[in-house]
């Protein structure tokens, strides 16, 4: 009875990490083409994402209290619920992402000269979701890795925003230095949930936070 | 028994929430003065909050298995989790703006003509870190209504950082308004987890989750 809880808790949070992975997926793909009504779905799907978090969270207290769980059972649920609030959390992000394309439509939210950074890291961002998805269906630590290492090409090219925007070549607006400040750490920020996720399975499993 | 690890709890949340303030106090005077060393206290204080929440977190996960709660004290404890994660995450953003300050001394992280307005936003997320510490502490709902307030007004603020920086008016270099935008996103999603604090107290005390 109690493994067939954590097996729904942990279909469910696989459920939402798709549903946040197809918000990034949409929300970059938005952001870079200028497609507002793509930026207004994701927006308006964002509230799926929340509701279905507050459910799961729901139900984890419920397993609490009927099941009483200790020792390693215990913290899976407690895990759940912080696993939960990041994905939420990433959700809102891809959010953001979209709402700065509707905000500077019908013009690029991109300046100039960003554009490929920002599909790199529009595509990493993509791709760590879709790692979530996996680790969480499997809990095949090794895809622990990919994450840290994509969070680390990120913060890269996080770096490398500013290097261009504040570099003597950069032609854009003021408005474009305030998008690709806000845009490069909204997606720094959703790979940092990525490895914090990461990090509470590989607890999980080995004991070990690193 | 367990209402004194109730009490117990509350307590270390509190103790937690005050070194919170003393971050943003200090991170913020930091900012505004261009105070490295005090900038450098506070990055390396962070640690403390988060080895308080982490151990916080224990004590939850341990009182869960040994009382094990159920019903309103079962929810005390999760909401307890969920305090403390927003606590050591406003800890992070203390840092963050402590850090702008060091990033860019000797020169000055605030602009030319934002300087009163990063004072209030400095003021207000003071303010509202007070407001948590008595929160957690006398549980008065009163409080919670002066927190959101300030929230707005914090909003207001940082609706205005970008209204400067993109006028015609504004003065300042790319690296300005880089600087500008984050600090004022830093400063805007503390005041938010001292809400999303605030939810929670009010969940707990009243059902109520607005």
């Amino acid at each position: 009875m109690f493994q067939q809880e954590l097996r729904e808790v942990q279909t469910r949070l696989a459920e939402i990490a798709e549903l946040v992975e197809s918000a990034i997926q949409r929300g970059t793909k938005a952001f870079q083409e200028s497609d507002v009504a793509l930026a207004e779905a994701v927006i308006e799907d964002d509230l799926r994402i929340d509701t279905l978090a507050t459910s799961l969270d729901e139900l984890a207290i419920t397993i609490l209290a009927r099941q009483q769980p200790v020792a390693k059972d215990l913290r899976i649920i407690v895990s759940a619920l912080r696993i939960s609030a990041s994905l939420e959390r990433m959700g809102d992000i891809a959010e953001h992402i979209a709402q700065l394309a509707r905000y500077r439509f019908p013009e690029s939210v991109i300046p100039k000269g960003l554009g490929k950074i920002f599909r790199e890291m529009g595509e990493l961002d993509v791709q760590v979701a879709a790692n979530v998805v996996t680790l969480l269906r499997t809990e095949d630590l090794l895809i622990i890795e990919d994450i840290r290492n994509t969070d680390d090409r990120i913060d890269e090219l996080h770096a490398k925003v500013f290097e261009k925007v504040l570099s003597d070549t950069f032609k854009g607006e003021v408005t474009n230095v305030v998008d690709a400040t806000l845009a490069s750490r909204y997606h720094e920020r959703f790979a940092d949930h990525a490895v914090s996720i990461a990090k509470k399975v590989q607890y999980l499993a080995t004991g070990e936070y690193s």
